[in-house]
């Protein structure tokens, strides 16, 4: 998966709600996933980012790492399904803003393509950062369970 | 706020991703708020609900909730802004879902509209449980910051 546009389509036909937050694909590597979504769809009473759909773009930013990851390495994608999430709210969400996922350390990169490759089945950890404006406005820990076929 | 169809209209005008996510108002007081949502818009790859949308869902049941609350004991509600959230998934949701809202103690609740009364501004700790076919399939606890006028 390399081209951008054929990773946001099979990501709005996969999780049909990201399609409705307008969420658009930046970067798809085994490094980072970073996605990116208009204010608008996304918006609150307040006027601000509503925290379900910073918690959903940041999700959507681990989905598109550990899925990337996985086929760049080889293995054909099967699930992914997240156990817990953890998210902090920082600064209020003002204008459109991104998602950014990375592997917490490439320790924990290898273990878990080490895990994936003996057993089919593994979790990992998944820090994914939402921005608005440069500013980090919340941050996200979500545990995953990936599967490969 | 007594009449669900109302209170589902301004829920779909505070946070527009709820109409997306087709969520409808099925109880609102001051001791519980619940919404229903259809898997079809919250689905993902697996045929399962999205955990994103599972926890929008918690998050709006929560913002029913004390909202439902400060109107019910008359204040004029301003904001709700969430902190943050940790969810657990505890079982896939495999068909339609409803979140409910509940105050973790009277206690809790009792110390939340008395911070209100005297600052206007207060914090609160509230748990939201997602269930699918009369099984407890997510639970969100959240810290929340609600302001009156």
């Amino acid at each position: 998966m390399t081209d951008l546009a054929a990773i946001e389509t099979l990501l709005h036909r996969e999780i049909p709600l990201s399609r409705e937050m307008g969420v658009r694909v930046v970067l798809a590597s085994a490094d980072a996933a970073r996605i990116a979504a208009p204010l608008t769809p996304n918006i609150n009473y307040s006027g601000t980012g509503f925290g379900g759909s910073l918690y959903s773009a940041a999700v959507l930013s681990c989905w598109l790492l550990v899925r990337t990851t996985i086929e760049a390495n080889g293995f054909e994608f099967d699930t992914l399904v997240i156990q817990s999430g953890g998210m902090e709210y920082l600064k209020p969400v003002t204008d459109n803003f991104e998602a950014e996922a990375r592997w917490p350390s490439e320790d924990g990169r290898v273990r878990f393509l080490e895990g994936l490759r003996r057993r089919k089945v593994f979790r990992t950890e998944i820090v994914a950062l939402v921005t608005s404006g440069g500013e980090t406005c919340a941050s996200l820990t979500g545990r995953f369970v990936a599967r490969v076929r």
